[in-house]
Parts: structure tokens; C-alpha cells; sequence
């Protein structure tokens, strides 16, 4: 079966996520209507677009697939989109309307996750910090003097979150010597024990692991997860990895315990996201600061086009979607 | 058969090497003579022990295994050595008297391929140029403007040398979706394929990867290998990793490069190992240096001890030994 294909997305997204020649790949099974994307549903040329369309593959910057623009789009049967979450891309209109939504939210976990291992490696092992004082010193330094608790055997790793990104995590670092633990209310002892790791609490996690990983989504009910509480409760010595959400932590209490001096923290994501001038997280030599990029950017935006490619393939050979979402997901993820 | 064990190392390094209790588990099979070093081996106590030890397991900072040692030793029929390289530790004799010889390469090879996979990881998306731009800037920045070849989707990966670290990099490497190729003259394409990687001339890995890391024994027909030629032949953009040694990459010619500002190095060891104050590698943010500690550290010197332990369990139910060291060996390896 042949579908018609249109993309929607700026054209910047198009261009990123499909370099040179990738967009071959859709034929001969898939029709692309067009090399250009639809960058605005209500323009002329989008229309006649979305006239012919069967699949609508979406990108960052697409506007809201709405009750409009379905009614525009009458053969409009799957929306497929080249990034992680939906939410501001699909409208309620798609769910009531029967339109299937598939998202590369498990693409973009990948990078998530590289990101998170290097870093908890590199945490354990105090490598930066102490490439800091070689760099600062320009002389011999005693690494193990400085740290005595440094290394990788047998380090208590703690994973919040059995997410996409928190279970890539939990693979990438399966050929480790790691002692992996996994707080999530979502999953039960034996779903842990499947993927390789233990189910503690959340409290218990952050009280007993070295490295303690955020990766649970932005929800109304996880705002301030990592509450003053918690941060007081990691180990002298941790180091806490946020790749998530700002919002998920008392920012405030975090600083105040980095400034103690006896936590590490690896934050890729703050609140707000750009921190302003003065705050003391970008001083403080405990702390590596990095401006959201532990997911998908340069040419790892083309693994979601891949994976999304995949999934139009899948349905022109008339395959279900791989990664599917629900209306009723969106409320437990990203 | 129980089979009589000494130690023989500085006490600080069995401290490190077996802290607490965790010579407890030799017992019941294995009869540790004391849980005291050998220091010295003319000492009295040091003779004593050896007049009684079948195994000998040796660490950091053991005085050579010579003819006087093996002649006050006349039960000694292994050298276990928990720690990598046994040349400084076992002397000639060892080889002609039929002494067996394990080491505990294989286990500190594991630390320098995580330290080296998160390097490779951090490199091709530029973390730490990013976040180091971040620091400064204190304010948004746009990290896919600074790095437009960043991501780690199928970047080429050049491991030079399928050495026991090189191998466990290949290994720690599979999971990532990167393209891995390996250059050795003791390795044969079927092997390469044997292990998942393409074999590929050292000149055409230098040429064609975005990041080549360096995995080939200090050895005279190993001297100054990534000669000025190759350094120049890097990719615009590459990174090059260094956990071996330095005096296999000519490093005058490495800093030109760097200094040329296309190029990043991420260097484990120097030659000399502590670089004068006033070297150039310092000040370059191209360049992260780090003292020598991609080996074990900390807690890493624990692995050790326990593939050692392993390794006399062995021999104590009549197992050969799983890492056995001949002295043909010696010439091709660290």
C-alpha cells in the first residue's frame, strides 16, 4: 500500500533531520509529497498538502495539529513525530478523531542516556575534578589522596525513573561493575529484576547511592521530587545528574548543599534553563553545567528521523506502529 | 589441595589492594600464611614465608622475583601478580625455573576502557567544550552553531591496538550506534569481524575518525607510532585519546596541532608524565589532561585483587590459570 507522505516542521528541522539524500529512503514504498515541509498548515501550499496526505511526519517546531488543520486533511491517518514528546504538537482533536501518534521520544532517549553513563563514570572515578587540579596545579597531585573514595567497582548507581531514558540508562551500564537501583512507582520488583536492577525506594535510593540519576518526566506530580528532604539525604561524596527538568528539584536546597562542599552535581538542566550571571552554580568547581544538550542535537537528530522513516515504513507494509503513544500516556510521560 | 599463599607488597598497597576482610575469602581452600606482607624478601620474616609459600601473589611495589628470592622459595611454583604488567616483578628466573605467572591485567584493563568510552562519548558531542563555553558565557549560548558536527550517531570510533584495553573498549563500545574500527598488526580481519569491528590500516583509521584512542603497548617498535605524519593526518575536528603511554605519539608535534586549534586531545599520559608548568597542553581548552588515572584507582585495585584471588582459587582445585602470563608474551605487551 502506498501512503502519502508530507512533512510539517520548519524548515531548519527538515533540513536537520534529513541531510542530502536520507529522505530516499522512503520510496518506493512511501509517496513524499513534497521535498518541502508544510511550515504553515493554513498557507496555500500546505493545504494542498495536507489535501493528499496520508502520514504527517512532525519535527521540532510544528505547529499544533489541530482541529483545523485535520479538517484540511482528510485522508490524515497517522502523525509521526521526529522527536520526543507530542504534547505540544497533537491536539485532543487527533485522539477523539483516530488519528495514530507515534514519537522518537525512544530515539532521543539514546543520547540521554550516553550522556547520563559518561558522566556517571567519569563522577565515580572524580576525573574531572581532578583534571581541574592538574590543570590548576601544573605539577604532580595525589589523586587518591584527594579522594580517597574514587573508582567504578561496585559503585551504588541510583535511577529515578523507569523511563525510556532511565531504562537505556540501566542497559547502557548492564556491562558495568555497577550496583544499579531503580525507584519508580510505575514498576514493580519483578519488572526491575527483568531489566537487571533493583527496586528501592526513592528515599532509600538517594540515601544509599553514589551517583543519583534523574529521569522522570515534568508532571504536575513530580514538580519538586527532589525536595530539600532528599537533597539533604545523599551520601557525603554523591554526585547528582539531572538531565530531566528544572522543575523536578528544590534548585535552592541543591545549591546550598553543592556550596557545603561535599556533594558533586552534573546538571544539563536548571530553572530557569538559562541560569542568570550570579548564580553560584556556575562558580562552584563541584558542578558541571550544560545548556540542555544531552538529548538529540547535531547528527543525532538524524537517528529520530530514522526511527521515524522506520515507522512510515512499518505502516505502508501495514505493521503497527513501534512506538505508539496513547492519549492516556501523556499523563505519566515527558 | 590446599596450597600455602603469601603476600608480597608494600603493606599500603595491600591495604588498598584487600581492604577489611576481604582476604577471608581465600579460606577454606587456600591457607594465607599471614596477613602480613612480605616487604622484604631478606628479611627473616619475609624468609620464613617464603620457605613455606606455593603461591606468591604480588602487587605494586614488589621488589623483583629473582634466583635469590626463587632459591630461599622452594615450594614457590606461581606468581600471581594482582596488578598489570609483571615485568618489573618477575625476573628471568621465574621463566626458567618453570614458575607460572598470572596477572591481573585483563581486570585493570576494564577502568581505562570506561574512563576511555566516556571520553569517546563526551568528545564526539562536545561536552566539555560546551559546557566550558557555558561557564564563561554565563548566558544562553547555542552549542549546534559552536559544534555543528556534534552528536555521537555514526561517528567513526579508530581503536588503535586490540590489546586487552582495546578490546574492552570494543566491547564497553557495542551498544552505541558507532562505527568502530581497529587497527593492529598481530590482528587478522576475521578475528576483527570475530570481535565486531573492521580491521583497517593505522594510516587509514588516522585519516578517517572522529575520534582515535590509543591502545598499543609502550614497546621499542612502538616508539613515536603516531608520528608527526600521522598527527597530521587527523580529521579537522578529531579527537585523540591517550591512556597508553606517551612515548608512543610524538608529542611535540600533537601540541603544534592542537595549538592549531582544529583538533582535541584528551591525554591520560605525557611524556614526561607531569608536563612542565609552562606546556602549552595546559592552557589549550582543547586539551584535558588527567595524571595517569585511567587505570585502577580507589576502589579499583579491589578487581584486582579479587581476579587474583580467582586465579589461586583456581590452581587450588587444580584449574590451570585463566590469565596466564609466558614470557613470549612479554615482547608484544605492556
Amino acid at each position: 500500500m502506498t501512503l502519502n507522505v508530507a512533512l510539517a516542521m520548519p524548515a531548519h528541522t527538515a533540513r536537520a533531520l534529513f541531510p542530502e539524500r536520507s529522505l530516499d529512503t522512503l520510496e518506493p514504498e512511501l509517496n513524499l509529497l513534497s521535498l518541502e515541509p508544510i511550515q504553515d498548515f493554513h498557507a496555500p501550499e500546505g493545504k494542498a498538502l495536507l489535501a493528499e496526505a496520508d502520514i504527517l511526519i512532525t519535527g521540532w517546531g510544528c505547529p499544533m495539529v489541530d482541529d483545523a488543520v485535520l479538517d484540511a486533511a482528510p485522508r490524515l491517518r497517522y502523525v509521526l513525530h521526529a522527536a520526543g514528546s507530542v504534547k505540544h504538537h497533537v491536539a485532543d482533536a487527533c485522539w477523539e478523531r483516530g488519528v495514530q501518534v507515534s514519537s522518537a521520544a525512544d530515539a532521543n532517549a539514546i543520547p540521554v542516556a550516553e550522556y547520563t553513563v559518561a558522566m556517571i563514570i567519569l563522577a565515580n572515578k572524580r576525573v574531572l575534578q581532578i583534571a581541574r587540579a592538574l590543570h590548576t596545579a601544573r605539577a604532580e597531585i595525589q589523586p587518591e589522596r584527594l579522594f580517597p573514595d574514587m573508582g567504578n567497582y561496585r559503585k551504588r548507581v541510583g535511577i529515578i525513573g523507569a523511563s525510556k531514558i532511565g531504562r537505556h540508562v540501566i542497559r547502557l551500564l548492564a556491562p558495568y561493575e555497577l550496583d544499579v537501583v531503580v525507584a519508580d512507582p510505575y514498576l514493580d520488583a519483578a519488572e526491575a529484576a527483568a531489566i537487571g536492577v533493583e527496586l528501592v525506594t526513592l528515599d532509600e535510593l538517594v540515601a544509599s547511592s553514589d551517583v543519583v540519576s534523574l529521569h522522570a518526566p515534568s508532571l504536575p506530580s513530580t514538580k519538586n521530587l527532589i525536595d530539600a528532604g532528599r537533597i539533604e539525604g545523599l551520601r557525603p561524596g554523591a554526585t547528582f545528574i539531572n538531565t530531566s527538568r528544572g522543575d523536578l528539584v528544590d534548585q535552592d536546597a541543591l545549591l546550598a548543599r553543592v556550596e557545603r562542599g561535599d556533594i558533586y552535581a552534573v546538571l544539563d538542566v536548571t530553572t530557569p534553563w538559562v541560569l542568570p550571571a550570579d548564580s553560584g552554580f556556575y562558580a562552584h568547581p563541584n558542578v558541571l553545567l550544560t545548556p540542555h544538550i544531552a538529548g538529540s542535537l547535531g547528527n543525532e537528530l538524524e537517528r529520530m528521523a530514522a526511527s521515524t522513516v522506520q515507522e512510515a515504513l512499518r505502516l505502508s507494509r501495514g505493521a503497527p506502529l513501534s512506538f505508539r503513544v496513547r492519549a492516556e500516556d501523556l499523563g505519566i510521560t515527558a
